[in-house]
Formats: C-alpha cells, sequence, structure tokens
C-alpha cells in the first residue's frame, strides 16, 4: 500500500527534526506543512479539532486508501516511519532496550534541555515569567544529569542502545546537540561529544534546517 | 526460553504498579525486590552501578541462560512483558497509535500527576522546597490539560487506542486513578471516570497495593 506523508511541524522545533532525520536516514519521501508555535497557530480551533486535540505539533498525517490519519507525539511518528527497517531492532530485548532510551527523552531529556533552549533562545530570558524563571535551576540541573547518564552510557559504545544506529539515537539528537543553545555546556561530555559526531556523519544524515 | 523476572520498585510509585499490573494481567510470574525513594535507596552506589545508572525505578531484572539483564523505564517494561500478546497491536498504525499515548504518558501526564501526588501525598505541602512550591500551579494546570484531553479522547471509545484494552491504557491508568491524592478533581470528567471503572473490570486485574 503506497501512502503519503505530510509533517505538520515547526521548522525551529527539534521534535519535528527528529521525524525529518528518520525519513532522511531511511530515503522516505516526507512533505511537511509549517506552523508558527509562537503565533499560537497549534492552537486553533481548526488544528485542535482536525489535527491535534492536545495542540501541539509534530504531527503526521498518513493519506491512503482515500481517507487521511494523523498521529502525534514525534517518538510514535519515528516508530512509524521506521516500521520494519534497520532503524528499530527485532528482537524482543534489543526493541525495549531503545524504547527505554525514548522514553528518557520524553521524561528526563526534552522537558530539560528543549525547554531551556525554546526559554533561553526563543522567548529570551528578559521575557520570562516568575513561573518559568523559577524552573530554570530545575531544568539546568535535571538536564545536566540526563547529559551525564549518556555520557557514561556511551563510554565505550558507539551508539545508545545495540550496536548500531536505532531510533534511540534518533531521538535523543536533536536537544543533545542543540544543548549549548539552552545554555549547557557540551565540553566535559566527550563520549556524547564524539557520538554526536557520529551520528552526523551517517549515510544520508540531514542536518536541521 | 524460560525466563525469570524481578521488578526492583517501590509499592507506592504508580510507575511500578504499571508494571505489576501488565504482569497480572497477562498471568506472569513477577517477583518483586522493595526499595524505599525516600530514603534514597536508589541512589546508592551499588544500585546506580548494578541496577541502574539513572538511580530509577523502576527496573525489571531479567534473569535467563545463565545471566542477568536489566531494563529500566516503566514503560518499556510493559513492552517487554507484553511482547507478543493481545495487550500490543500487531498492526503497523495501531501500534504506533498505542505508543503515542505512552509517550503522552511520560510527557504530558506523569510529571504533573504523579509528582504533585508525591508531593501532596508523600512529602507534604509543608515540607516542599520554595522551588518545589513555585512549580505546583504550572503542574496543576498541565495535568488538568492532560486529563481533559484523555477525557475528550474518551468520549464514545471504550479504551485509550483501539477497540480493547492495551498498554496505552496501562502506562495511563496508574497516576488517573490516583489523581484525587494529588489534588485533582475527576468529578467534571465522565469519560475518564467511566474508562477508570471499565479498567478495573478487566479479567486478571489487580489493584494497586
Amino acid at each position: 500500500m503506497s501512502e503519503r506523508y505530510t509533517l505538520h511541524e515547526d521548522p525551529c522545533s527539534g521534535n519535528c527534526y527528529k521525524i525529518k532525520l528518520t525519513a532522511a536516514l531511511l530515503s522516505t519521501p516526507l512533505e511537511t506543512k509549517q506552523y508558527d508555535i509562537l503565533a499560537g497557530e497549534t492552537r486553533t480551533e481548526d488544528f485542535l479539532e482536525n489535527v491535534n486535540l492536545n495542540g501541539r505539533i509534530p504531527v503526521l498525517q498518513i493519506d491512503g486508501g482515500g481517507q487521511s490519519r494523523f498521529l502525534p507525539e514525534s517518538n510514535a511518528v519515528c516508530w512509524y516511519l521506521a516500521h520494519g527497517s534497520r532503524l528499530i531492532p527485532q528482537d524482543r530485548l534489543g526493541q525495549a532496550d531503545m524504547l527505554r532510551w525514548m522514553f528518557f527523552e520524553q521524561y528526563n531529556h526534552e522537558p530539560n534541555l528543549a525547554t531551556l533552549r525554546f526559554w533561553m533562545r526563543f522567548v529570551g530570558e528578559a521575557n520570562l515569567s516568575d513561573r518559568q524563571r523559577a524552573q530554570i535551576e530545575t531544568k539546568r540541573s535535571a538536564g545536566n544529569d540526563a547529559l551525564r547518564v549518556m555520557d557514561e552510557h556511551l563510554a565505550g559504545r558507539d551508539f545508545l542502545s545495540g550496536d548500531s544506529v536505532s531510533l534511540a539515537d534518533i531521538a535523543l539528537f536533536p536537544y543533545t546537540h542543540l544543548a549549548e543553545e539552552g545554555g549547557f555546556a557540551l565540553r566535559s561530555f566527550r563520549h556524547l561529544r564524539a557520538w554526536i559526531t557520529r551520528i552526523e556523519a551517517l549515510p544520508g544524515f540531514a542536518p536541521m534546517a
């Protein structure tokens, strides 16, 4: 069955980049439709009703068999696109171990690294609310913990899960390689820096726009 | 291959309960080893070195073939235990849609509902740090948003993903049915309340200890 994919995205978002990187590594054609998060374009009545009730991007629109279906959540979209490919291990423990890093990404990594990048680079520190400002130190410390866990895990390993690149690496690459935009220092994480270089050297790698 | 499973857990944790509920619904034998999070028992050198570098539970210990392997992250453990079972849809979109709710759980739900429950019920509001106190309103509002998204999605549906119970429901059940311990009101979410009753009526359902 032939399907057509349209990614509803904001090009500034690392969560959207994950999906474009998955598609690039698999040579899967992917159209895109851009939204401006800061301008509230993902909170309109039309978006909430037809694209994602949760008011968030990325969302993958899957057209085929005469219907359109909409799949939210960046890591679930990567899973869908990579179905049956070398980016998902086929063995039971390998698959669970890869998912382990993808859940780690959503819980320990993204809320700290992506949020601080968004605040520092796009909102501007001077424009933060008191409530946001009160969270900076907590997010700084938790984000550094997540980077340290990855760095220690990567000592003696080329990739986060298994012996070759998988969705675990793709999920964690975007906001790790953008960490310095959020004020994190990658200097002291040498295994992480080597891993970033390794990902960037993959055949088919596409840089963030 | 026969494997033996030991769950490293804290019985107060909803993340650990997810795994016990998965095992109960599948009649999979599961031994448990208890830790007290508040007493720092998951931050000891031994735990960090041998069980989980990230200092967190739950972790599933898988014994078989003469070796022990350790799998962290509650949702990855549920995935491992439910491999090949009716709790994971076999079709490509069904699987991705189920994972969508499991990522939603880790990003939009758990950090708000589980954290407020932990602070209100176990730490005590009077003992919170200023930094924690400053996050209450943000977490209250984001937690209510997550409950609303689930409630609206469940209007006219019996389960979160597909036509039967899946890991999507199991991942979201624990902290939803405990929401009131964190100060959330389930009163106005009638589809959610019906879904909770539906989960509790499943054959093999095990309540939280």
